[in-house]
């Protein structure tokens, strides 16, 4: 069937080449050959899913899919040494096809999680973000992520984009909120753990309404002498952090500073 | 038993007021009076928990204790109405018992959760903080908090502040950041429920590692090209909210703008 993959290379050994690669191993993809700059991690990954460890790119099978799974700043120069008869498909949710080396068959395989190797994902609902100036390729990616992921769909460069900057909000963000919250915790002899089941129920309550409907707190109900109170307790970015978030949900609901 | 609470009144029918109420009455209290501004709400509570509807603050019963769970500015007033023989208990995270008229026996119960009436809580896992200028009210206050919570600490009204902080940061925050992403992805055609795996995902992590190791994306790695090409894309608060975010994830980890 010509347009089913069935051997495939990887390029980089981070979490995203790992939970590939195990991936598709476990639904009888095969992973040749796996290339990457930390040996050691190359090594582990493809003693885990029985692949050869190439030493160069050059070493890669002629003619087979290279998936590259790395930062988005060497995807362009990695291109350029991949022989001219592999089809190339790339993890990146921003880098543009248009803005890499033209060849005739490249796409993207976007997946939309944030992945650690000793944190076991359900891959089968993670979405995938599929595209390629080539219509076979294309077509090819979409089938080969489908045994993978449920969720799979074909968007164009600049949705990719939207969407990874709607993830930024979503994943690194938060994160770094959360991480603000838990320093000042541990500076000021607050037990995080405490805040666990708020933070729980923070995300519970996105399942069941919209953000916009769940939103509490002094800013919400426009309680300036508490969030005065709060600014004077915050010191450096923490502090700018919050009047400008506090700043934002007053004018999301009308409010005036 | 002098330390031992067995009847409550309680002022207010919010989110707090509904869910005290009920579960006090679940493990034996009676509340046999429910005052509040809202009379539908109200009506509804008492015919909940089976108490008396009052019509006015003067109507509850002497010597029996008030919790109040109104917003934090109708606190101070609402104490002048009370009977001088009624201890009170009042559930902000804020407002300092100094601040509010001097009586003999008034505390603090604080409930470190996000409460909404349509959304069950598993109440016994709620952490609650107990404060008190009274050493008797202290302790009928803790022991009585203790049979629906777990997790009952006692703690003064500068700590209070403190966690009430950090909360504001946890829930209020973190939720007006999903706000953000919810919006952004309406007026882009991106269908929110595709980013619902990776939001799942970063509160997952949050409970296997702390969210300073957690924190990946571009302004972790200090990709500027993609935060320039990001930042081009948004406007308004969002623009600001994008910028200040990943100036301080950048400082965090030492990175230079």
């Amino acid at each position: 069937m010509k347009n089913s993959i069935e051997k495939i290379s990887i390029i980089g050994s981070g979490n995203v080449a790992w939970h590939l690669s195990t991936n598709f191993v476990k639904i009888g993809i095969k992973v040749t050959h796996i290339f990457g700059r930390n040996t050691i991690d190359v090594h582990s990954l493809c003693k885990k899913v029985n692949a050869i460890h190439s030493k160069s790119i050059k070493d890669l099978p002629k003619n087979q899919l290279v998936i590259i799974c790395t930062p988005d700043d060497a995807i362009s120069n990695i291109c350029k040494s991949i022989d001219s008869s592999c089809p190339i498909a790339y993890t990146s949710g921003s880098v543009e096809i248009q803005s890499l080396p033209y060849r005739e068959k490249i796409g993207v395989i976007y997946p939309l999680q944030t992945f650690s190797k000793n944190i076991k994902i359900k891959l089968n609902k993670v979405p995938f973000f599929i595209e390629s100036t080539n219509n076979l390729l294309q077509k090819q990616l979409y089938n080969l992520t489908l045994k993978i992921s449920n969720n799979v769909k074909i968007i164009d460069s600049i949705q990719r984009k939207k969407i990874h900057l709607a993830a930024v909000f979503v994943n690194n963000f938060t994160n770094h909120i959360i991480y603000q919250a838990q320093n000042y915790a541990k500076t000021n002899s607050i037990n995080f753990k405490d805040l666990m089941p708020l933070l729980e129920e923070t995300f519970n309550k996105i399942n069941i309404e919209s953000a916009f409907k769940s939103q509490t707190g002094p800013a919400r109900r426009g309680d300036n002498n508490i969030i005065k109170q709060h600014i004077e307790i915050l010191k450096g970015n923490s502090k700018e952090i919050y009047m400008l978030l506090s700043k934002s949900i007053k004018d999301t609901y009308n409010e005036k500073l």
